[in-house]
């Protein structure tokens, strides 16, 4: 066999971080176990692939999309952007992509150089560190997330700053946070604003629970806060703010002055994003307000009751789906996993979700029904008792 | 602005080489201009993304593929794999791609090193060059195709063996080929194959118009050949085999020893591939045998018509969808064509398909239902007939 390339070598495994859980599951002779380890909510999808093109979308779904997406839905999607920002986006600045991760992928190639270091606010999604490396990047996280549920007084902004080496080139952040349910307010972002425009970082707002955002203040995108347009790049998931996982699409939205490179590096990627999917995306565009609100408080109340049932340390979620377990008293978090899956209960073990996460564990509230999630619940406050009780 | 990456700056432009053509097709003041410029055919898709899932298929449409593919689409796909190859591919082999562009770009990353070298049996596909670029490698365009027709002794063997240079890391050939029509055959491909093995190379096979041979031979995979299944990438393009370019599945078979770097690269580029769009390369597997015949008999009888009427010297196909015009006698290959755009009739630039091709264009024969090929190839024939009355 020729050689072959090195620069994967560090990219994790193809296979899912959530094998041996389900394999665990399946072995647990629960006829059905109560999946809470995988991102997902028990909402059904917003609109579904079609064939047939509506004559607004002005396209066959039949037919090959242009690259950068089919021009009605580029259209709405710039649309949407400027409302959400109060300032111009252009459909040029939208990619449509095979979702958040084949944007977050476009966004790090168009401002990587081999070795750039990305500042990953921490915990995180479980693969942003695999699409960094991928992308010839380094990662390097920066625990932020639960030092802001924890410590009152803890000083974000500096520890951000502090983190910043002459080789960081970006910022990226999920809020409201995977796996945590925190979000960054207002003044966050705006302290996250103001130290990239001092040290030209670009800046990476994974978006992908916008519609999941429980408070007053409601969520904010980057591109909002201050001057940060020209060097931000916006994530979406309408897989997740629609219920659409088949589908699978999402976009980019690119600053004004680097909407070429992500473009050019997404069609030589996969050329452009399924018809019948963007016709879909463009189809749940309008589902109402109500629906997504609807949707959103049921999270919370889902959120909630977790929270205020749960007898293991955890946060508290203000957006997003999870909440994450503090097992550090229990003692080994992957254990603490193993048991429940034992016992009929997923979980997502805590340590993909930064190094410094190996003692806790992920916990979605929207995957089942509130009654199994209730259920689940149970089990996993028993098995933390008798941790206990064992030791 | 921050800075941003270097490695996209050779990579063409996301806009598409056909923009000018389009846009002297649309001021050409004809009411319905024959396009032959892009690569098409007038058939009917032989299956549509649907949203409910088959009880065979074993997965709901609604849900997140898993990264390879849905498991039941790549055991079917292993399958045909090992019987096109009379030899056992695993399903593990097997990546669902977005189309062929994916799997390219898969088999290319997990291969290629900074700089490593590419041989392009030339003329190539339009993005060829672009996407070993975006994969950090450096394209070699070897010129092949037109040769095999144009002269009887041609020393095919000899010519690639000789563009092999000490950075050389893989032979990438389509076959039959775009633009020109000419397949390899049986011996070129046991040439090729003997070349890698004592060169230790990688060979990249784009049988994107595997299901268009018109030879007694038939189609053969690069995989059938020899001992190349350790060495041998093959990638399959069912937007083209089933008419379905709006769904836009594709897949690539690794070597049973490089599985994990392409699925790694994917994983990290677009996680995986929209499901309604698998379900329906799932449906369209089981198409008659006699309906691809027919569809390919029609290549064939296009192909034939377009060969026997035109007055340009061009190749003559044994496969694949198109003709390449050779206007080197005329002068200028883009004046022809934009003489042809401005008369309504679409040709594709040559320049797009080789450093070497800019005195070509090509014609693609199956674009248009046969009444307009005929017509547009009389329009094609008295605008070389008048170029040369300028001269």
């Amino acid at each position: 066999m020729p050689s072959h390339a090195r620069a994967l070598g560090e990219v994790p495994g193809s296979s899912s971080p959530f094998d041996r859980v389900e394999e665990l599951l399946r072995g647990s002779g629960h006829a059905a176990p109560i999946g809470l380890h995988r991102g997902r909510t028990v909402f059904g999808p917003c609109a579904r692939a079609r064939t047939r093109g509506s004559g607004e979308f002005g396209f066959a779904a039949d037919a090959h999309a242009p690259p950068g997406g089919v021009p009605a839905l580029r259209a709405a999607l710039a649309q949407a952007a400027t409302a959400r920002r109060q300032s111009a986006v252009r459909p040029e600045q939208v990619l449509v992509t095979r979702g958040a991760t084949h944007a977050l992928a476009a966004a790090l190639h168009a401002i990587l150089r081999e070795g750039d270091e990305v500042l990953v606010l921490s915990p995180q999604w479980l693969f942003a560190n695999g699409l960094i490396r991928a992308a010839g990047g380094v990662p390097r996280e920066v625990p932020v997330f639960l030092e802001l549920g924890a410590a009152r007084g803890f000083d974000f902004a500096g520890v951000v700053e502090r983190a910043v080496a002459p080789g960081t080139r970006a910022i990226y952040f999920n809020s409201p946070n995977n796996p945590t349910g925190y979000r960054l307010d207002g003044g966050r972002l705006g302290a996250l604003a103001d130290l990239a425009e001092r040290h030209d970082l670009w800046l990476i707002a994974d978006n992908t629970y916008e519609s999941y955002d429980f408070t007053r203040e409601g969520f904010l995108d980057i591109g909002a806060v201050g001057a940060t347009a020209a060097r931000a790049f916006s994530l979406h998931s309408f897989s997740t703010t629609y219920a659409m996982p088949g589908a699978g699409v999402g976009c980019l939205i690119s600053p004004p002055g680097l909407t070429e490179p992500p473009a050019k590096w997404s069609q030589c990627a996969l050329r452009s994003v399924s018809t019948p999917a963007q016709l879909a995306v463009y189809e749940a565009l309008r589902t109402p307000r109500e629906e997504l609100d609807r949707r959103r408080d049921h999270a919370a109340a889902a959120g909630w009751l977790a929270d205020s049932t749960l007898e293991v340390p955890h946060t508290k979620p203000s957006g997003g789906l999870y909440t994450f377990l503090d097992l550090s008293a229990w003692g080994d978090g992957e254990r603490f996993v193993h048991r429940c899956a034992e016992l009929g209960v997923g979980l997502a073990p805590g340590r993909g979700f930064g190094a410094h996460c190996g003692k806790g564990a992920r916990l979605c509230f929207t995957a089942e029904p509130p009654q199994r999630v209730a259920e689940a619940i149970e089990r996993i406050n028993k098995i933390y008792g008798e941790g206990f009780d064992e030791h």
